[in-house]
């Protein structure tokens, strides 16, 4: 039998393992930020019909330009914004590779933070783009100075922001955003795919984009909107962008299925968006739970909480998994990430880490 | 406001234009050879009720590992195939920039014999592999001397070969195959998009897959399954292969929605490919009809024909398509490429051409 060292691999994959969330099946699956509630059942009812009135021609090609999309995802980002600015891909790992390939790929560079979302630096790799790490502030924080001083120093040609950030959900200033493009030639991507839990009144970058033609937002439909299984990414940017991007996207990336859901879903917005609130309560009262148990707790604008303090987590999370509670180890030291989830999720997480001990758990 | 050139954008994507088969809402769609036999409605239904089914969890990340689909593509492909062999991506456009980005990539090249899919020099473009064109013998034929001659003196990564060849439906034969294989030690990718439609006996590449853990065959269900809206494509090779894509694929690339439709389509595959045979008699009488109008024709093993002798293609696409009949014209010199349409569509477009003076039209 043939293994991966008989196959002629490139050098810059041997060696390597593949992404790997573990796939388990658990009660309470807290591991990878899904948005744990199921779609309403009317707005399903909707989406059924959609797809069904698409399956009528799924013999031929979808809309390559997937314009009414495009239009729907406008009218929902608001900030003036037209299906011109718009761009979508199968999940924002899509969309993160089209833009590498477009500004990034051999011979450039793409400075990200970490810790961040670990799918950028292994699109770079994918994307044969350099990944150049830079550094956060204490308490994981980005500032303007901060970014500046990392983009003169390393010359960037992509710089990548994750706005809240994952895996510790530290929220972007504006001015931080501002002070990167104005530091930089290049392209900043700013990853808000946790953008709709932010507190009331925390801004988008969407409203910087006007007169910044460097500057793309992306989004996806996978947390906010509970569509984490069909695949939703998507983009806001000046127009100039969607053009590079349909020069690197494969034609028809977009199924027709994918196409109809997602605009069954946006005709939704409301009844979609309606668990948002729940989602962010359940994640303040992880922030506020968790340090009454002995750990730290890092402030979140997301829908989830990276938590400090943890003697031994791989320790904590086989207990955890014990109890049919799945939750995140990211490599951080002492630290784990968990997903808010419904109230009854969230209480069944936080009643298993009391009955743990709390933070005195894995304690020499 | 901007414009491309004011993006930095990769040199090598400079002054390049998307991809663009025409978009035309026509009566006769004969140009990107789909199947234009809509799905028959029981299956439909099943669909339906497997993408009703999914919507349940669609919140949830689907199985990243497709592994239902793929024993249900194992079952489909037979020759002794499981699970292990098979992989599938949004369409084989993604199955193909997945293997580049394994085996091809900066600093290596993939050999290709045009007049063939458009697709695949875009994707080498897109990856940035070296894009190698060789020649093909008189009427687009490939022999075993030729490829072994053309990989000797050109040393490629990855070879591509398409069988049967689009736009010249070119069969090519296992010496061809297995000579191509022995002659390097790359990767050798047979692009099977249309095999279902090649004459009954003749083998596909699956057929010489044991033993040859180089060797790719990459399939779609567009074609013969009506699919063409849903994007799956498949492959089949060495379980090695599919360890090597796991390393490139973006994770959760096959959506719920696309594992649940493909997963019904294959659950009914004798009714979805009922109608190829159908396809392959209005193909047959394609190559007998045409050469009646004065046309010359070239072997077909596809669903669709390349039909040489036309005097001016651009001036005959404008003819047929005030006749509401799109086909295709890829730039060879004289020739037009033509889809096998239902029985009454091939009867539309030859009686649109014998209207129009068949091949006198457009002489000096």
């Amino acid at each position: 039998m043939a293994s991966l060292a008989d196959l002629p691999i490139r050098d810059n994959l041997k060696g390597l393992s593949p992404y790997g969330a573990p796939q388990k099946e658990v009660r309470y699956a807290l591991n990878v930020n899904e948005n744990t509630h199921p779609i309403p059942e009317p707005v399903a009812h909707d989406i059924v019909e959609a797809l069904a009135s698409a399956l009528l021609t799924i013999n031929r090609y979808p809309d390559r330009e997937f314009t009414t999309l495009r239009e729907r995802l406008a009218a929902y980002v608001g900030h003036d914004l037209t299906a011109d600015n718009m761009w979508a891909a199968n999940g924002s790992n899509e969309i993160l590779q089209q833009i590498l390939q477009a500004f990034g790929g051999p011979g450039r560079s793409v400075l990200g933070f970490p810790p961040t979302y670990s799918m950028h630096s292994i699109i770079a790799a994918g994307t044969d783009t350099e990944w150049v790490a830079g550094e956060r502030a204490a308490g994981y924080e980005l500032t303007p100075e901060l970014v500046t001083e990392w983009i003169e120093k390393t010359n960037p040609d992509v710089v990548f922001l994750c706005a809240p950030n994952n895996p510790t959900g530290t929220p972007v200033s504006l001015e931080t955003i501002a002070a990167a493009y104005d530091a930089t030639d290049g392209i900043v991507v700013v990853d808000e795919a946790y953008a709709e839990f932010a507190p009331e009144g925390q801004l988008s970058a969407l409203s910087l984009l006007d007169g910044r033609e460097r500057l793309i937002v992306s989004r996806t439909m996978s947390k906010a909107f509970a569509f984490a299984g069909a695949r939703v990414g998507y983009l806001a940017a000046d127009p100039a962008v969607t053009d590079a991007l349909r020069l690197v996207r494969l034609p028809y990336h977009l199924s027709a299925l994918t196409q109809a859901a997602a605009i069954a879903a946006l005709d939704h917005t409301a009844e979609m968006l309606a668990m948002v609130d729940d989602i962010r309560r359940q994640r303040d009262r992880l922030l506020e739970e968790l340090p009454q148990l002995g750990f730290t707790v890092w402030p979140s604008s997301a829908n989830f909480v990276l938590f400090g303090g943890v003697h031994q987590p791989h320790a904590l999370f086989e207990a955890l998994l014990e109890r049919d509670i799945l939750i995140r180890d990211l490599g951080i030291p002492h630290h784990m990430r968990v997903t808010a989830g419904t109230e009854a999720e969230t209480t069944a997480f936080l009643a298993a880490l009391e009955q743990l001990g709390g933070a005195s758990f894995g304690a020499e």
